[in-house]
């Protein structure tokens, strides 16, 4: 029997000619239709009895109000699913090997949550490296966790690099934890050896949680690395919609392990996730993995063609360079997806920013994520071989007009100097970020919080990995180097106060001074 | 100057010919996209510089891959809103008289969280309405909160009534709280007096949350109620795409004065909401509050005159009721949403399982939810006069059918007998939900477990108001009414091994015996 996918049922139902007495409100119409229906009689508001659609308007929208449906018969429940969700979910576990795949439709977020909050109970200690995204930190927060950190090494302009098997054996055998949580690949695609991690962690018995949000697309060949989930960790995250064919804010949550509880895992989802998923994001979700099953080894080989022609275009730039394997040694990274194209501005005079706002305005080339020194670019297997060509003539463009410029540091946004900034440091950890969020405090100028404990989460995003969190000690450089940043343009995020110059530090208990 | 809505500007983007070098990895075509390029050569996967639009799959899907972006420059992002999206979200607050007003794109879940979790601290007392839905009790669970429930009055069939705000002041006489949570409308329809009850906990300088999640077409005219926005509350929740044209799964938060802290309302926002929302869900929200702006009284209006005519027309049935105002006292109910339409069968052999079966077969109208002896049909502003005199004449039909059938009590789905059961008891309290959950809890058969402790939240869906939650002390009558539900083919959730007869409840202490 053939598969029905989701996308395909929802298609087929939004042409059928069930009228709907249910939510959501818009009755698979949407909010144009009135307009749409100016001057048509009251009674011309109605569905056709000879081919059961709507009136609709024929405005790009239509599509989506008529498929855009809820737990009606037939369309199951995807926190009780036992229909078409629950297969779709199978259909995902069997894709990437996982026990059981879950649809996440508040992102990776709420799969972070729930899989912290389901290996560890309150109040335990858990090894989380250090460059995770906030959404880690917030379960910290919420479990009211002990957290030891693990710190990557920093690559070229701060790029994290890997955490290795070495750390997580040494940091076990110190001291027992609940769970190990990791990022690979991260933003910038660094790669850690999961494998490796996975063993050392299961030696002492703890559970490893791989948040791999960036990473749904490895696995299927085309010379990108093997996934996390047949490496060995035991609950893995990935968003579906930033590598992969899929809507955003749609991501899977798969638990590849029994050390991990399902049921805890489940329940925590519930809580964390709308009951009123979205059909059009889970659709998308089925849709996707449709095309990885039929599609995906062909795609795949397609995408490393592409690649291959850009990183030959762009390997003799002078001005620019763009990131490839010999950038960095195996002790910064263990792999790396080079998917993300990473071009650095080598002229001492522009940076980041620069290049970001040049490629947009000059070439309508949109990038991702911009730094101080480098712009990151971001590719799938739905790019265009001429799309990567645009870019690659871009860059050599650039480049070319670069070379003409005074390599005089006098450039209008200075990065060169701003590249040496050292917002990703070590600080000192004072207390549990709980402790410091849940206790007093006061709302303090920046230039005066050296020295003291931060009650607040800070941010540069993307990709909102924390640069402070609440519990550490601000060092004296700190306040310049966010100044900096904000001066650069990178966006700071955390708390509202922080824009305008203000921070949030836990208040000295007054008996002891401290 | 024109206002530019979210739709508009991302319809407009999605015919601009920018490259797309970011997330998400659809890259504004889809999956369709490969199996629509077959035999084409690869080169002729590519933009046309002409046109500057994708070759884009000719399905229904591809205007929802179109606009489906990320936080590109030009379109702000939501967790940090200082353009198009803090505009929006103004708009929203505009319509509904709101001092803030935050876009939800967890649905009305992640608002209830963050309402609640801002407005009491760890292990606070809070005062409940019992028959609020699940999320409210998720967020006593997150917050230790203790809770004193307010138990409305319940109505026929098991409807629960109002909350009044006697109750309110009350229970606030007695004991402060941290806060008071009530539903209001409640999924049928039922309206509270939260202006008296607003006025009644803030005498005792208590916030009053409302969960109005089908609440978010009240106020804009056509006989329906006002909104709890401008009756006093102070922190409201609202789904919009429940009783208004909007996506599923979105919502709005309204904090309506400076009883809750915002920035703590902010912050839980950003731990229970995604950090990758979907511009397609919230595009819906700001053409949603357009309609609202633009249409709302004429609309309102039309949606008047279609329910006064599907009234007048089902006034008379014999073997069904639709039912009126006049069917419940000013004690049961201070006001109705008539947009509810609620029909319960009154024939002693059918209920409500089979009504709902068939006029979704017979008649191919969907309803919303089947309860015992009911079944309730959601309308909106954006339904037909066709579509209601359809179902009216579905029910007249049905009615004349019925009035030929014996009336002994023999029916295939006996539902008379079940009507009787009476699962939404006053169960006694052991212990809060958090300390219920988080102790030592064993798994037994659900004919064991009267008298025990219960460790796990029981509900129906839809509406997912919990029967059950951790801490209570189970009856002695609830497994078989439980049992009962589930013959009637009900939907029960909360715990996976509920469906195979099994509920978690609390160790006794060994050393007390309890």
């Amino acid at each position: 029997m053939s598969i029905e996918y989701l996308d395909e049922a929802l298609a087929k139902y939004s042409r059928s000619n069930i009228y709907p007495f249910h939510m959501p409100g818009h009755k698979r119409k949407g909010s144009l239709f009135v307009s749409q229906c100016d001057g048509l009689a009251e009674d011309q508001y109605m569905i056709s009895p000879k081919n059961g659609k709507f009136l609709q308007d024929d405005s790009q929208w239509s599509a989506i109000w008529g498929m855009d449906i809820t737990e009606i018969d037939g369309f199951d429940n995807l926190h009780q699913a036992v229909g078409i969700l629950k297969e779709a979910q199978q259909r995902a576990a069997e894709l990437y090997g996982a026990a059981h795949s879950f649809y996440l439709v508040n992102g990776s977020t709420c799969g972070v949550l729930a899989a912290i909050c389901a290996a560890a109970g309150k109040r335990e200690r858990v090894l989380v490296a250090r460059n995770c995204h906030k959404s880690v930190y917030h379960a910290l927060f919420l479990q009211e966790l002990t957290a030891e950190y693990l710190y990557p090494v920093m690559m070229e302009d701060k790029i994290p690099g890997q955490i290795t098997p070495e750390q997580v054996e040494e940091a076990l055998q110190r001291q027992p934890a609940a769970a190990v949580v990791i990022t690979s690949p991260t933003y910038e695609g660094i790669l850690s050896d999961v494998a490796g991690i996975a063993e050392a962690a299961h030696r002492h018995g703890v559970p490893l949680i791989v948040d791999a949000a960036h990473g749904a697309h490895l696995g299927f060949g085309g010379g990108f690395p093997e996934g996390p989930v047949r490496q060995g960790a035991d609950a893995v995250v990935m968003s579906l919609h930033k590598t992969l064919p899929s809507l955003t804010q749609t991501a899977l949550l798969h638990i590849c392990s029994g050390r991990i509880d399902l049921e805890r895992v489940k329940k925590y989802l519930e809580v964390f996730e709308t009951s009123s998923p979205s059909y059009l994001l889970m659709a998308g979700m089925d849709a996707c993995i449709r095309l990885l099953r039929t599609n995906g080894s062909e795609l795949f080989a397609r995408y490393r063609r592409i690649l291959t022609e850009f990183y030959r275009q762009t390997a003799d730039l002078r001005q620019l360079h763009v990131m490839t394997r010999e950038d960095f040694s195996p002790r910064e990274a263990y792999d790396w997806d080079d998917g993300k194209l990473i071009v650095f501005v080598r002229h001492p005079a522009y940076g980041g920013p620069w290049l970001h706002r040049r490629l947009l305005t000059e070439y309508h080339l949109q990038s991702e994520m911009v730094s101080a020194r480098f712009v990151l670019l971001m590719t799938s297997v739905m790019d265009e071989p001429q799309g990567l060509r645009r870019l690659a003539a871009a860059l050599r463009d650039t480049d070319d007009w670069l070379t003409g410029q005074s390599q005089e540091e006098t450039g209008f946004d200075n990065c060169r100097s701003l590249a040496v900034t050292n917002l990703y440091q070590k600080y000192e950890i004072s207390m549990p970020i709980y402790q410091a969020e849940s206790g007093k405090k006061e709302q303090i100028a920046l230039e005066d919080c050296a020295g003291r404990i931060s009650a607040d989460m800070v941010y540069l995003y993307p990709p909102a990995i924390p640069v402070l969190v609440p519990g550490e000690i601000i060092s004296a450089s700190f306040p310049g180097e966010l100044r900096k940043c904000q001066e650069m343009g990178l966006s700071v995020g955390g708390s509202g106060h922080i824009s305008v110059g203000r921070i949030s530090v836990v208040c000295p208990l007054a008996d002891t001074g401290v």
